[in-house]
């Protein structure tokens, strides 16, 4: 089990990767401001992802048929619409709003981080991210992935135990082959147990300037860095 | 539904992106002369691919559970190591020969083709192979891809109808929005039928020098071609 083995680097996306916050508050000022609508934009980013994690609760339970993230991202944003009272927008609008979450920026030491990184390793995405969203996403910000998975092809959400060895299987490698690289330490614990490796890559404005989760590492991980350039350093790479 | 509404292209794989045969063939030299085995290996390439088609049918017909291409080639490899009067190869260099199929040599007009068309769409696999292959394969040949779909994460091997509309659900557009760009005029006939634009791309050496299928586009598909650089001159690429 040796890190040495490690083959395939997995990555969370949303704050690992790109700085969601950042970039959905300025989707929604633009649209405010095109739009001559005014709301607490700032809140309503909060809001929208705060809604993130209980929206994919029933449907890891099985109470919800699978559905892509896309739709659950919808249906927070329409609750949210109404909750700001915000109206007249048209479906194309909504749609527009929500597609913002494909054209979410990375942070500064992304791309070069897994340029330097994709030299050694496979690098894919294991995120509650659709495809087509990781895809959009991609090439919006010139992420370099060999492989976009994660929990659409693998239908299940971060943190079921499915969703890590899925893909570690697609890869045709074992879980001890394979590393996660992420800024949360609760998805890293998930994929410790399950036999990966694991990499902390601390980002501690995701949540804005107060956040007070996942600001440091709470265990060992393999790896700790600030940058995915620390990430490519502490690797070699 | 026109040509311009076009936003991704997908592609079958062996044949139209990679020259599978010529890569066998010095694959199973390289190795007979490393371990001093003799056997017929141009004829020993053409019964593995010969077997490709017929080990998939039990999968299609649900008589088999879903397995990977690569689980399929192995047992393909194994018939015919005894066939062949093969002996003595030990487990490891079985799976070494069994990943040939992992180190497919692009045709030579591939990489600037797909360089050239993924600047205006969506590049994506549409393969029976499995995701660990193309991976692999990607990276072997610097392949462009945007994302590594096809049979498995749709658990349908072509010509299935949910193989190609998986593929355009994962980047949530309608059949319509799609492409598939092959050499295989039947994988092209069982996409349009289901709403796909097509594009030919003529391979006629693929299966060598008496190749007798699909040396020419044998209906008026969308676009005809007889390299990828001339698929992407057709679409102004």
């Amino acid at each position: 089990m040796a890190l040495e083995d490690v083959k395939a680097l997995h990555f969370d996306v949303f704050g690992t990767v790109v700085d969601w916050r950042s970039s959905i508050i300025s989707e929604l000022e633009a649209f405010g401001a095109r739009k001559g609508v005014n709301a607490d934009w700032v809140q309503f980013a909060d809001d929208w992802r705060g809604m993130y994690q209980p929206s994919m609760d029933a449907v890891r339970r099985g109470d919800r048929e699978w559905r892509p993230l896309d739709t659950l991202h919808r249906e927070s944003l329409i609750t949210l619409i109404s909750r700001h009272n915000i109206t007249g927008l048209t479906e194309e609008e909504i749609d527009h709003l929500n597609k913002a979450w494909h054209r979410l920026n990375p942070w500064p030491d992304t791309v070069e981080g897994l340029t330097r990184l994709k030299k050694k390793y496979i690098l894919a995405t294991l995120s509650n991210g659709n495809v087509a969203l990781l895809v959009n996403m991609a090439r919006h910000g010139e992420l370099p992935w060999d492989a976009i998975l994660g929990a659409e092809v693998n239908r299940a959400y971060k943190p079921l135990p499915q969703c890590y060895l899925g893909n570690a299987r697609y890869l045709d490698l074992e879980p001890s082959q394979c590393m996660l690289v992420a800024a949360h330490n609760d998805d890293l614990a998930a994929a410790r147990t399950l036999g990966y490796h694991t990499a902390f890559v601390c980002r501690p404005t995701e949540y804005g300037p107060h956040q007070t989760k996942d600001k440091k590492a709470d265990s060992d991980w393999d790896v700790v860095a600030d940058t995915m350039t620390g990430v490519a350093d502490a690797l070699d790479c």
